[in-house]
Protein backbone atom coordinates (compact mmCIF):
# COMPACT_ATOMS: atom_id res chain seq x y z
CA UNK A 1 0.00 0.00 0.00
CA UNK A 2 2.78 2.16 1.03
CA UNK A 3 4.46 1.61 -2.08
CA UNK A 4 2.08 2.24 -4.31
CA UNK A 5 1.14 5.56 -2.39
CA UNK A 6 4.44 6.71 -2.85
CA UNK A 7 4.34 5.90 -6.93
CA UNK A 8 1.00 7.95 -6.57
CA UNK A 9 2.89 10.95 -5.12
CA UNK A 10 5.91 10.37 -7.99
CA UNK A 11 3.62 10.20 -10.84
CA UNK A 12 1.42 13.42 -9.93
CA UNK A 13 4.46 15.23 -8.99
CA UNK A 14 6.25 14.11 -12.50
CA UNK A 15 3.14 14.37 -14.67
CA UNK A 16 1.88 17.86 -13.02
CA UNK A 17 3.33 20.13 -10.66
CA UNK A 18 6.44 20.72 -12.56
CA UNK A 19 5.98 24.60 -13.07
CA UNK A 20 9.42 26.10 -15.19
CA UNK A 21 9.97 28.60 -16.87
CA UNK A 22 12.58 28.55 -19.46
CA UNK A 23 14.45 31.79 -21.03
CA UNK A 24 15.68 30.58 -24.64
CA UNK A 25 18.19 33.55 -25.48
CA UNK A 26 18.61 35.78 -28.42
CA UNK A 27 20.94 33.85 -31.36
CA UNK A 28 23.95 35.03 -31.74
CA UNK A 29 25.18 36.02 -28.38
CA UNK A 30 23.19 38.95 -28.60
CA UNK A 31 23.36 41.23 -25.16
CA UNK A 32 19.95 42.85 -26.28
CA UNK A 33 17.88 42.37 -23.14
CA UNK A 34 14.90 40.52 -24.09
CA UNK A 35 14.58 36.88 -24.18
CA UNK A 36 14.32 34.94 -27.92
CA UNK A 37 11.47 32.93 -26.64
CA UNK A 38 10.58 31.85 -22.81
CA UNK A 39 8.82 28.49 -22.69
CA UNK A 40 6.15 27.49 -19.53
CA UNK A 41 5.34 23.69 -18.68
CA UNK A 42 2.34 23.16 -18.12
CA UNK A 43 1.98 23.56 -14.58
CA UNK A 44 2.03 27.12 -14.55
CA UNK A 45 -0.17 30.08 -13.04
CA UNK A 46 -0.46 32.79 -15.73
CA UNK A 47 -0.89 35.89 -14.85
CA UNK A 48 -2.44 38.26 -17.74
CA UNK A 49 -2.02 42.14 -17.13
CA UNK A 50 -3.79 44.86 -18.26
CA UNK A 51 -1.75 47.75 -20.30
CA UNK A 52 -0.67 50.07 -17.64
CA UNK A 53 -0.10 53.71 -18.71
CA UNK A 54 1.69 55.95 -16.97
CA UNK A 55 0.45 58.48 -14.35
CA UNK A 56 1.24 62.61 -14.53
CA UNK A 57 4.64 63.88 -14.07
CA UNK A 58 3.74 67.04 -12.81
CA UNK A 59 -0.37 66.74 -11.93
CA UNK A 60 -0.41 70.36 -11.78
CA UNK A 61 0.52 71.35 -15.28
CA UNK A 62 -1.68 72.01 -18.12
CA UNK A 63 -3.30 68.35 -18.70
CA UNK A 64 -2.64 68.67 -22.68
CA UNK A 65 1.22 70.00 -22.15
CA UNK A 66 4.01 67.91 -22.54
CA UNK A 67 4.82 68.93 -18.66
CA UNK A 68 1.97 66.67 -17.30
CA UNK A 69 2.90 63.41 -18.70
CA UNK A 70 6.45 64.17 -19.61
CA UNK A 71 8.95 62.51 -22.04
CA UNK A 72 8.78 58.70 -23.59
CA UNK A 73 11.79 57.84 -20.65
CA UNK A 74 10.14 59.62 -17.53
CA UNK A 75 6.74 57.96 -18.83
CA UNK A 76 8.16 54.47 -19.22
CA UNK A 77 9.68 54.76 -15.60
CA UNK A 78 6.10 55.57 -13.80
CA UNK A 79 4.67 52.87 -16.04
CA UNK A 80 7.60 50.50 -14.10
CA UNK A 81 6.92 52.07 -10.91
CA UNK A 82 3.49 51.43 -11.36
CA UNK A 83 3.80 47.92 -12.56
CA UNK A 84 5.76 47.30 -9.49
CA UNK A 85 3.28 48.53 -7.10
CA UNK A 86 0.22 46.42 -8.83
CA UNK A 87 3.09 43.16 -8.58
CA UNK A 88 3.60 43.79 -4.75
CA UNK A 89 -0.22 43.58 -4.65
CA UNK A 90 -0.23 40.57 -6.91
CA UNK A 91 2.30 38.78 -4.89
CA UNK A 92 4.87 38.46 -7.91
CA UNK A 93 8.04 40.72 -9.51
CA UNK A 94 9.65 42.08 -12.48
CA UNK A 95 11.70 38.33 -12.76
CA UNK A 96 8.57 36.80 -13.08
CA UNK A 97 7.95 38.43 -16.47
CA UNK A 98 7.81 35.80 -19.18
CA UNK A 99 5.73 38.38 -22.20
CA UNK A 100 5.96 42.05 -22.68
CA UNK A 101 4.34 43.97 -25.63
CA UNK A 102 5.67 47.74 -25.75
CA UNK A 103 2.89 50.08 -27.36
CA UNK A 104 4.73 53.66 -28.05
CA UNK A 105 3.73 56.65 -29.42
CA UNK A 106 5.54 58.91 -31.83
CA UNK A 107 7.21 62.12 -30.08
CA UNK A 108 6.00 65.27 -31.84
CA UNK A 109 9.92 66.43 -30.48
CA UNK A 110 11.34 64.14 -32.56
CA UNK A 111 9.73 64.33 -35.53
CA UNK A 112 6.88 61.61 -34.72
CA UNK A 113 9.36 59.28 -34.39
CA UNK A 114 9.02 57.07 -31.13
CA UNK A 115 11.59 57.56 -28.99
CA UNK A 116 12.80 53.55 -28.59
CA UNK A 117 15.80 54.52 -26.49
CA UNK A 118 14.07 56.63 -24.09
CA UNK A 119 12.25 53.60 -23.41
CA UNK A 120 15.36 51.48 -23.18
CA UNK A 121 16.66 53.41 -20.51
CA UNK A 122 13.70 52.69 -18.26
CA UNK A 123 13.38 48.86 -19.24
CA UNK A 124 16.90 48.41 -18.43
CA UNK A 125 16.94 49.62 -15.02
CA UNK A 126 13.81 46.58 -14.65
CA UNK A 127 15.02 43.57 -16.82
CA UNK A 128 18.62 41.78 -17.33
CA UNK A 129 20.06 43.81 -14.27
CA UNK A 130 22.25 41.88 -11.81
CA UNK A 131 19.71 41.86 -9.57
CA UNK A 132 16.70 40.51 -11.48
CA UNK A 133 18.64 39.26 -14.55
CA UNK A 134 14.93 37.54 -16.14
CA UNK A 135 14.07 38.96 -19.49
CA UNK A 136 11.20 38.87 -20.95
CA UNK A 137 10.22 37.40 -24.57
CA UNK A 138 8.88 41.02 -26.23
CA UNK A 139 7.61 42.64 -29.12
CA UNK A 140 8.26 46.25 -29.63
CA UNK A 141 5.84 48.60 -31.93
CA UNK A 142 4.95 52.57 -32.57
CA UNK A 143 1.60 52.99 -32.76
CA UNK A 144 -0.65 55.88 -33.61
CA UNK A 145 -1.94 57.10 -29.89
CA UNK A 146 -3.18 56.22 -26.61
CA UNK A 147 -6.49 56.79 -24.63
CA UNK A 148 -5.09 59.87 -22.81
CA UNK A 149 -3.79 62.63 -25.20
CA UNK A 150 0.21 63.08 -24.31
CA UNK A 151 0.47 59.07 -23.36
CA UNK A 152 3.14 57.70 -25.46
CA UNK A 153 3.86 54.65 -23.07
CA UNK A 154 1.63 51.89 -22.68
CA UNK A 155 3.05 48.38 -21.61
CA UNK A 156 1.26 45.09 -21.14
CA UNK A 157 2.58 41.67 -19.77
CA UNK A 158 2.62 38.08 -18.92
CA UNK A 159 3.74 36.62 -15.49
CA UNK A 160 4.22 33.10 -14.81
CA UNK A 161 3.24 32.81 -10.90
CA UNK A 162 6.60 31.47 -9.35
CA UNK B 1 -6.63 -0.33 -1.83
CA UNK B 2 -9.72 1.59 -1.27
CA UNK B 3 -8.27 3.85 0.83
CA UNK B 4 -5.07 4.64 -1.42
CA UNK B 5 -7.58 4.94 -4.47
CA UNK B 6 -8.88 7.32 -2.85
CA UNK B 7 -6.00 9.27 -2.11
CA UNK B 8 -5.03 8.75 -5.60
CA UNK B 9 -8.45 10.53 -6.37
CA UNK B 10 -7.76 12.84 -4.15
CA UNK B 11 -4.36 13.89 -5.38
CA UNK B 12 -4.62 13.99 -8.41
CA UNK B 13 -8.05 16.58 -8.18
CA UNK B 14 -5.74 18.80 -5.99
CA UNK B 15 -2.63 18.72 -8.09
CA UNK B 16 -4.33 18.72 -11.38
CA UNK B 17 -7.96 19.51 -11.60
CA UNK B 18 -8.13 23.10 -10.11
CA UNK B 19 -8.98 25.38 -13.15
CA UNK B 20 -9.91 28.82 -11.59
CA UNK B 21 -9.72 32.37 -12.96
CA UNK B 22 -9.34 35.11 -10.84
CA UNK B 23 -9.74 38.36 -11.53
CA UNK B 24 -8.04 41.17 -9.70
CA UNK B 25 -9.59 44.17 -9.59
CA UNK B 26 -8.26 47.61 -10.54
CA UNK B 27 -6.72 49.44 -7.61
CA UNK B 28 -8.43 52.88 -5.87
CA UNK B 29 -11.72 50.63 -6.05
CA UNK B 30 -12.03 51.73 -9.58
CA UNK B 31 -14.95 51.57 -11.68
CA UNK B 32 -13.68 51.48 -15.18
CA UNK B 33 -14.62 48.27 -16.19
CA UNK B 34 -11.58 46.05 -16.85
CA UNK B 35 -9.56 43.89 -14.75
CA UNK B 36 -6.12 45.15 -13.44
CA UNK B 37 -4.95 41.28 -14.28
CA UNK B 38 -6.22 37.83 -14.67
CA UNK B 39 -4.95 34.32 -13.09
CA UNK B 40 -5.59 31.49 -14.27
CA UNK B 41 -4.53 28.01 -12.81
CA UNK B 42 -2.87 25.37 -14.36
CA UNK B 43 -5.38 23.36 -15.36
CA UNK B 44 -7.17 25.48 -17.44
CA UNK B 45 -7.71 24.71 -20.95
CA UNK B 46 -7.16 28.24 -23.23
CA UNK B 47 -8.55 29.38 -26.67
CA UNK B 48 -7.26 32.30 -28.50
CA UNK B 49 -9.54 33.72 -30.41
CA UNK B 50 -8.51 35.74 -33.70
CA UNK B 51 -8.87 39.11 -34.23
CA UNK B 52 -12.47 40.26 -35.21
CA UNK B 53 -13.24 42.57 -37.61
CA UNK B 54 -16.92 44.36 -38.18
CA UNK B 55 -19.49 43.14 -40.69
CA UNK B 56 -20.81 45.82 -43.10
CA UNK B 57 -23.47 48.04 -41.47
CA UNK B 58 -25.04 48.94 -44.70
CA UNK B 59 -23.86 46.33 -47.24
CA UNK B 60 -25.74 48.30 -50.17
CA UNK B 61 -23.98 51.43 -49.58
CA UNK B 62 -20.49 51.88 -51.19
CA UNK B 63 -17.52 50.35 -50.10
CA UNK B 64 -15.37 52.80 -49.40
CA UNK B 65 -18.08 55.03 -48.01
CA UNK B 66 -18.30 56.10 -44.32
CA UNK B 67 -22.09 54.05 -44.29
CA UNK B 68 -20.54 50.60 -45.06
CA UNK B 69 -19.07 49.93 -41.78
CA UNK B 70 -20.39 53.06 -39.73
CA UNK B 71 -19.06 54.67 -36.90
CA UNK B 72 -16.72 52.86 -34.43
CA UNK B 73 -19.75 52.88 -31.72
CA UNK B 74 -21.92 50.46 -35.06
CA UNK B 75 -18.47 48.66 -35.73
CA UNK B 76 -17.95 47.88 -32.01
CA UNK B 77 -21.59 46.50 -31.87
CA UNK B 78 -20.91 44.21 -34.61
CA UNK B 79 -17.35 42.76 -33.30
CA UNK B 80 -19.36 41.95 -30.07
CA UNK B 81 -22.26 40.31 -31.94
CA UNK B 82 -20.20 38.59 -34.54
CA UNK B 83 -17.92 37.28 -31.56
CA UNK B 84 -21.34 36.71 -29.40
CA UNK B 85 -22.22 33.79 -32.24
CA UNK B 86 -18.63 32.61 -32.34
CA UNK B 87 -18.72 32.00 -28.56
CA UNK B 88 -21.54 29.99 -28.97
CA UNK B 89 -20.25 27.50 -31.43
CA UNK B 90 -16.95 27.15 -29.54
CA UNK B 91 -19.77 26.94 -26.12
CA UNK B 92 -18.00 29.62 -24.65
CA UNK B 93 -19.29 33.15 -23.71
CA UNK B 94 -17.97 36.73 -22.44
CA UNK B 95 -17.66 35.82 -19.13
CA UNK B 96 -14.99 33.66 -19.90
CA UNK B 97 -12.81 36.22 -21.67
CA UNK B 98 -9.86 36.94 -19.95
CA UNK B 99 -7.62 39.12 -21.91
CA UNK B 100 -8.48 41.17 -24.62
CA UNK B 101 -7.15 43.86 -26.94
CA UNK B 102 -8.77 46.64 -28.37
CA UNK B 103 -7.16 47.96 -32.20
CA UNK B 104 -9.15 51.09 -33.13
CA UNK B 105 -8.13 53.16 -36.28
CA UNK B 106 -8.74 56.98 -36.07
CA UNK B 107 -11.43 58.36 -37.09
CA UNK B 108 -11.29 60.74 -39.85
CA UNK B 109 -14.59 62.73 -38.22
CA UNK B 110 -13.08 63.02 -35.61
CA UNK B 111 -9.52 64.70 -36.72
CA UNK B 112 -8.24 61.45 -36.92
CA UNK B 113 -8.31 60.60 -33.06
CA UNK B 114 -10.06 57.30 -32.31
CA UNK B 115 -13.23 57.12 -30.96
CA UNK B 116 -12.86 55.49 -27.68
CA UNK B 117 -15.63 56.39 -26.13
CA UNK B 118 -17.87 55.18 -29.00
CA UNK B 119 -16.03 51.52 -28.66
CA UNK B 120 -16.48 51.59 -24.33
CA UNK B 121 -20.31 52.20 -25.42
CA UNK B 122 -20.54 49.19 -27.06
CA UNK B 123 -17.81 47.62 -24.55
CA UNK B 124 -20.36 47.84 -21.78
CA UNK B 125 -23.19 46.62 -22.51
CA UNK B 126 -20.79 43.13 -22.65
CA UNK B 127 -18.78 43.39 -19.98
CA UNK B 128 -19.16 44.33 -16.42
CA UNK B 129 -23.22 44.07 -16.34
CA UNK B 130 -25.18 42.93 -14.28
CA UNK B 131 -26.08 39.74 -15.98
CA UNK B 132 -22.20 39.18 -17.60
CA UNK B 133 -19.98 41.14 -14.27
CA UNK B 134 -17.00 39.36 -15.25
CA UNK B 135 -14.43 41.89 -16.82
CA UNK B 136 -11.19 41.14 -18.74
CA UNK B 137 -7.20 42.44 -18.75
CA UNK B 138 -7.41 44.11 -21.66
CA UNK B 139 -5.05 46.82 -23.73
CA UNK B 140 -6.39 49.14 -26.00
CA UNK B 141 -4.00 51.12 -28.66
CA UNK B 142 -5.01 53.32 -31.69
CA UNK B 143 -3.94 51.53 -34.74
CA UNK B 144 -2.84 53.08 -38.52
CA UNK B 145 -5.27 50.84 -40.19
CA UNK B 146 -6.67 47.81 -40.92
CA UNK B 147 -7.13 45.15 -44.04
CA UNK B 148 -10.33 46.88 -44.79
CA UNK B 149 -10.53 50.59 -46.27
CA UNK B 150 -12.86 52.22 -43.60
CA UNK B 151 -12.87 49.61 -40.67
CA UNK B 152 -12.04 51.18 -37.21
CA UNK B 153 -12.15 48.18 -34.98
CA UNK B 154 -10.54 45.45 -34.60
CA UNK B 155 -11.03 42.93 -30.94
CA UNK B 156 -8.85 39.66 -30.38
CA UNK B 157 -9.52 37.86 -27.27
CA UNK B 158 -8.21 34.95 -24.95
CA UNK B 159 -10.84 32.88 -23.31
CA UNK B 160 -10.59 30.17 -20.18
CA UNK B 161 -12.98 27.49 -21.26
CA UNK B 162 -15.43 27.24 -18.22
CA UNK C 1 -1.86 -3.57 -5.86
CA UNK C 2 -1.04 -3.57 -9.84
CA UNK C 3 -4.55 -2.81 -10.37
CA UNK C 4 -4.88 0.58 -7.94
CA UNK C 5 -0.95 1.27 -9.80
CA UNK C 6 -2.68 1.06 -13.39
CA UNK C 7 -6.07 2.97 -12.13
CA UNK C 8 -3.31 5.78 -10.61
CA UNK C 9 -1.48 5.74 -14.15
CA UNK C 10 -4.86 6.29 -15.90
CA UNK C 11 -6.11 9.14 -13.21
CA UNK C 12 -2.80 11.00 -14.22
CA UNK C 13 -3.04 10.45 -17.27
CA UNK C 14 -6.38 11.34 -18.21
CA UNK C 15 -6.76 14.18 -15.95
CA UNK C 16 -3.53 15.70 -16.71
CA UNK C 17 -1.25 14.67 -19.85
CA UNK C 18 -3.71 15.23 -22.42
CA UNK C 19 -2.19 17.91 -24.32
CA UNK C 20 -4.28 18.89 -26.98
CA UNK C 21 -4.39 21.25 -29.94
CA UNK C 22 -7.97 22.42 -30.97
CA UNK C 23 -7.95 24.85 -34.36
CA UNK C 24 -11.78 25.65 -34.87
CA UNK C 25 -12.26 26.69 -38.79
CA UNK C 26 -13.68 30.16 -39.24
CA UNK C 27 -17.01 29.99 -39.88
CA UNK C 28 -18.74 30.22 -43.46
CA UNK C 29 -16.22 27.21 -45.22
CA UNK C 30 -13.97 30.62 -45.27
CA UNK C 31 -10.95 29.51 -46.98
CA UNK C 32 -8.37 32.30 -45.51
CA UNK C 33 -6.01 30.79 -43.89
CA UNK C 34 -6.02 31.18 -40.06
CA UNK C 35 -8.23 29.22 -37.65
CA UNK C 36 -11.14 31.16 -35.95
CA UNK C 37 -9.86 30.39 -32.57
CA UNK C 38 -7.09 27.71 -31.21
CA UNK C 39 -7.25 25.84 -28.20
CA UNK C 40 -4.98 23.95 -26.39
CA UNK C 41 -5.69 21.72 -23.08
CA UNK C 42 -4.08 22.46 -19.58
CA UNK C 43 -0.97 19.85 -20.51
CA UNK C 44 0.59 22.20 -23.02
CA UNK C 45 3.73 23.59 -22.79
CA UNK C 46 3.54 27.28 -24.33
CA UNK C 47 6.19 29.51 -25.58
CA UNK C 48 6.21 33.16 -26.33
CA UNK C 49 8.44 33.79 -28.76
CA UNK C 50 9.46 37.50 -29.29
CA UNK C 51 8.48 39.50 -32.04
CA UNK C 52 11.01 39.04 -35.39
CA UNK C 53 11.56 41.35 -37.37
CA UNK C 54 13.33 41.14 -40.69
CA UNK C 55 17.38 40.64 -41.67
CA UNK C 56 18.70 43.17 -44.01
CA UNK C 57 17.71 41.96 -47.78
CA UNK C 58 21.02 43.91 -49.49
CA UNK C 59 23.17 44.73 -46.77
CA UNK C 60 25.21 46.71 -48.61
CA UNK C 61 22.48 49.27 -49.49
CA UNK C 62 22.59 52.34 -47.72
CA UNK C 63 20.18 52.04 -44.46
CA UNK C 64 17.97 54.03 -44.45
CA UNK C 65 17.25 53.19 -48.09
CA UNK C 66 14.25 50.88 -49.47
CA UNK C 67 16.82 48.46 -51.29
CA UNK C 68 18.37 47.76 -47.73
CA UNK C 69 15.01 45.84 -46.43
CA UNK C 70 13.19 45.44 -49.06
CA UNK C 71 9.62 45.42 -49.80
CA UNK C 72 6.77 43.87 -47.12
CA UNK C 73 6.67 40.60 -48.94
CA UNK C 74 10.59 40.55 -48.97
CA UNK C 75 11.04 41.67 -45.34
CA UNK C 76 7.88 38.78 -44.65
CA UNK C 77 9.92 36.06 -46.63
CA UNK C 78 12.98 37.07 -44.29
CA UNK C 79 10.77 37.12 -41.19
CA UNK C 80 9.48 33.64 -41.72
CA UNK C 81 12.53 32.51 -42.34
CA UNK C 82 14.54 33.69 -39.52
CA UNK C 83 11.56 32.11 -37.26
CA UNK C 84 12.36 29.08 -39.26
CA UNK C 85 15.76 28.74 -37.85
CA UNK C 86 14.79 29.89 -34.96
CA UNK C 87 12.31 27.33 -34.50
CA UNK C 88 14.45 24.85 -35.62
CA UNK C 89 16.47 25.74 -31.72
CA UNK C 90 13.67 25.30 -30.40
CA UNK C 91 12.78 21.81 -31.09
CA UNK C 92 9.40 22.95 -32.70
CA UNK C 93 7.74 24.04 -36.03
CA UNK C 94 5.32 26.24 -38.10
CA UNK C 95 3.14 23.60 -37.38
CA UNK C 96 3.09 24.54 -33.86
CA UNK C 97 2.41 28.11 -34.00
CA UNK C 98 -1.39 28.52 -31.92
CA UNK C 99 -1.26 32.36 -31.70
CA UNK C 100 0.23 35.08 -34.61
CA UNK C 101 0.39 39.00 -34.51
CA UNK C 102 1.03 40.83 -37.18
CA UNK C 103 2.25 44.59 -37.05
CA UNK C 104 2.53 46.06 -40.99
CA UNK C 105 3.97 49.34 -40.94
CA UNK C 106 2.34 51.17 -44.21
CA UNK C 107 4.17 51.46 -47.43
CA UNK C 108 5.42 54.51 -48.70
CA UNK C 109 5.12 53.42 -52.07
CA UNK C 110 1.51 52.16 -51.49
CA UNK C 111 0.47 55.44 -50.36
CA UNK C 112 0.89 54.59 -46.61
CA UNK C 113 -1.16 51.91 -46.83
CA UNK C 114 0.04 48.37 -45.89
CA UNK C 115 0.76 45.80 -48.09
CA UNK C 116 -1.88 42.90 -46.91
CA UNK C 117 -1.48 41.29 -50.01
CA UNK C 118 2.54 41.28 -49.65
CA UNK C 119 2.58 39.65 -46.49
CA UNK C 120 0.19 37.47 -47.27
CA UNK C 121 2.17 36.14 -50.36
CA UNK C 122 4.74 34.97 -47.47
CA UNK C 123 2.24 33.91 -44.73
CA UNK C 124 0.62 31.47 -47.28
CA UNK C 125 4.25 29.74 -48.10
CA UNK C 126 4.64 28.61 -44.44
CA UNK C 127 0.77 28.31 -43.26
CA UNK C 128 -2.42 26.29 -44.72
CA UNK C 129 -0.10 24.10 -47.45
CA UNK C 130 -0.28 20.59 -47.88
CA UNK C 131 2.93 20.06 -45.94
CA UNK C 132 2.08 22.39 -43.16
CA UNK C 133 -1.63 22.39 -42.87
CA UNK C 134 -2.01 23.75 -39.77
CA UNK C 135 -3.30 27.76 -39.32
CA UNK C 136 -3.23 29.68 -36.10
CA UNK C 137 -5.31 32.09 -34.43
CA UNK C 138 -4.72 35.56 -35.75
CA UNK C 139 -4.47 39.54 -35.36
CA UNK C 140 -3.36 41.38 -37.95
CA UNK C 141 -2.96 45.22 -38.06
CA UNK C 142 -1.25 48.67 -39.54
CA UNK C 143 0.53 50.49 -36.77
CA UNK C 144 2.60 53.69 -37.16
CA UNK C 145 6.31 52.04 -36.90
CA UNK C 146 8.98 50.10 -36.31
CA UNK C 147 12.46 50.60 -34.37
CA UNK C 148 14.18 50.09 -37.46
CA UNK C 149 13.59 52.86 -40.15
CA UNK C 150 12.77 51.34 -43.22
CA UNK C 151 11.44 48.06 -41.31
CA UNK C 152 7.55 47.04 -42.23
CA UNK C 153 7.28 43.98 -41.08
CA UNK C 154 7.15 42.24 -36.87
CA UNK C 155 5.60 38.94 -36.27
CA UNK C 156 4.80 37.42 -32.85
CA UNK C 157 3.91 34.29 -32.34
CA UNK C 158 2.97 31.92 -29.08
CA UNK C 159 3.35 28.44 -29.85
CA UNK C 160 2.02 24.61 -28.38
CA UNK C 161 5.60 22.33 -27.95
CA UNK C 162 4.16 19.04 -29.49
Amino acid sequence: MKKTFALTILLVTSACATAEVTRHPLPNNSTFPIARAVEVTADTVLIYHSGTVPGPADPDAERSSREYYGDTETQAMSVFKRMESSFEELGVGFGDVIKMTVFLVGDPELGGRMDFRGFMNAYTKYFGTEEQPNKPARSAVQIAGLAGAGMLVEVEVVLARP
